[in-house]
């Protein structure tokens, strides 16, 4: 939570007039955003988030995120929308950077939350995927399975410093999902980070889905895999039933699942919670001399990917049959 | 610039219910801020910026801070209105830390200041002075005269290490001031630090005055000296004497200076660039290691205080006869 490239006033002015959304009213760098600095602004036609994306998203696949938002946002799904300059352009450039502005959204991250929660992301996740269905673009996911070796090859060394026998824990898990990997799934375009902290509640009303920096073309049940690790644990890494049958009947409400999703479900948590694992894993034995903020512990993720090993079958998330 | 305390949109929401000022929508933490931690915040009765205050500001100041913002606002300086909660109380306590809500202002600070800026900044410096004759709380200011040897003292014996002969021309300076500083000006309450970054603008029309964690009650003219110091300079610090007489007699438009408060112009201006020059030193030699924020060049306001260490008379800040 930073922002990396300061921008002055009259800077900002300038590039906002481009667009088309007013006079520039205010602008506050907002504290959030790991990847990205981020501008609250204020103008004369509404409120939007203006973004200058920093070194860690790859330019080149910027016209894929925003081109998918913008698409989702057309097809319903509460999202940032991005806005288009003069010359039709959404991507731009602010004091050396590519930027962008998206439409703002109201609403709120809920650190714990409910089996109401989880309805109303299981519903909204369906509309991301049925909606993304048609969009052309696609973008390879490199967090999936062929990218967990070369994470774990930079953290194997020193995994044993975290925790005594992660680093054949990690092997072992890896070589099982790397060869039983489903590969003949429903694909689409999926959000692949859908954290609690990029879903906005009103109340117990969902408002928003934001920050598809990780989004790519996956199989549409690995996005569900993700969403279970993420929001259907407790803080002790116990699972919650309640939680994940809202969810999943949330989304096959508005998207059936196929019989090879569900019952490539199991593996496919294990490979969420691998993933998780290995990024938190290199964050947490790469954290900078001083650095202010703390990494997320690597080891909620191997909990959680023990408790994915013990599941026969998707019935235990709380799938009806 | 910094979100130093961390709060749980679940906290906020109760917190922001005691106000009275409709259902949380959004909150957003804003990098801005040295002294304490900001979010902004929508409602469904409108825009705010929710307060955290940290260890540097003392909380039995904070009445002072607040009532004299309500009043000044009340007297109609466009300036944060503390919001009351639902027992009267507009300072109340979240996450552990002294908090209040503020209306929030459109608006942007200007890094480069133009002639009218200033003009339109000595109008509101007079309607701030104005509308704070009849606050009854007073604050001593301890970074007045009275402040600067201890300051002084702490930064001594490493002075010369940021410029050679720095600790004797401080102390020639700071024991002149200290023998000859005004006792018997027009006194009220002043913001005392009302640099442009404290200072909203939405084109060329001022739209709010902001900060004021540093005001007190001081000689009026003393809050002048420090405008012309933060305002009135270009960026090789050569002072612009347009720029001084918009400012200067933006002011007196509003409130007439006396001959006492003339005379002492250029005492008080020395005075301002020391303090300035004392608190900058003195942040200069305590950065912790690793800092990521850069504090502010010191040699700005030695170069500023020998500046006026040759002015003669007001009139050389533009003031007409």
């Amino acid at each position: 939570m930073a922002v990396y490239t300061e921008v002055a006033d009259e800077e900002l002015g300038a590039f906002v007039d481009r667009f088309g959304i007013g006079e520039l009213l205010a602008a506050k760098g907002i504290a959030e955003g790991v990847e990205n600095s981020n501008y609250f602004i204020h103008t004369t036609k509404g409120f939007f988030i203006l973004t200058l994306y920093e070194k860690r998203v790859h330019e080149e696949d910027l016209p894929y995120f925003l081109g998918l938002m913008e698409h989702l946002s057309e097809k319903g799904l509460v999202c940032p929308r991005p806005v288009r300059d003069i010359k039709g352009e959404a991507l731009g450039r602010l004091a050396g950077r590519p930027a962008a502005i998206v439409t703002f959204l109201d609403g709120m991250s809920i650190k714990r939350p409910a089996a109401s929660h989880c309805r109303a992301l299981g519903e909204a996740l369906a509309r991301l995927h049925r909606g993304g269905a048609d969009f052309a673009v696609t973008r390879r996911n490199a967090l999936s399975v062929g990218g967990w070796r070369p994470l774990f090859e930079a953290a194997a060394p020193r995994a044993d410093s975290v925790t005594k026998g992660l680093s054949a824990e990690i092997e072992t898990a890896l070589s099982a999902l790397e060869r039983g990997w489903p590969t003949e799934l429903p694909v689409g375009n999926i959000h692949a980070d859908l954290f609690p902290d990029n879903v906005f509640f009103i109340g117990k009303e969902l408002s928003g889905v934001i920050d598809f920096y990780f989004a790519c073309t996956d199989a549409l049940a690995y996005d569900l895999a993700v969403c279970l690790n993420a929001w259907c644990f407790e803080p002790d890494c116990s699972f919650n039933r309640t939680k994940g049958q809202a969810f999943l009947s949330g989304y096959r409400g508005l998207r059936p699942l196929e019989a090879a999703e569900i019952e490539a479900l199991p593996l496919l948590a294990r490979g969420a919670a691998l993933r998780f694992l290995l990024t938190r894993l290199v964050d947490w034995l790469n954290v900078p001399q001083g650095a202010l903020v703390r990494p997320k512990d690597p080891i909620e993720y191997l909990r959680k990917l023990r408790f994915h090993g013990r599941v026969a079958s998707a019935a235990e998330y709380g799938l009806l049959a």
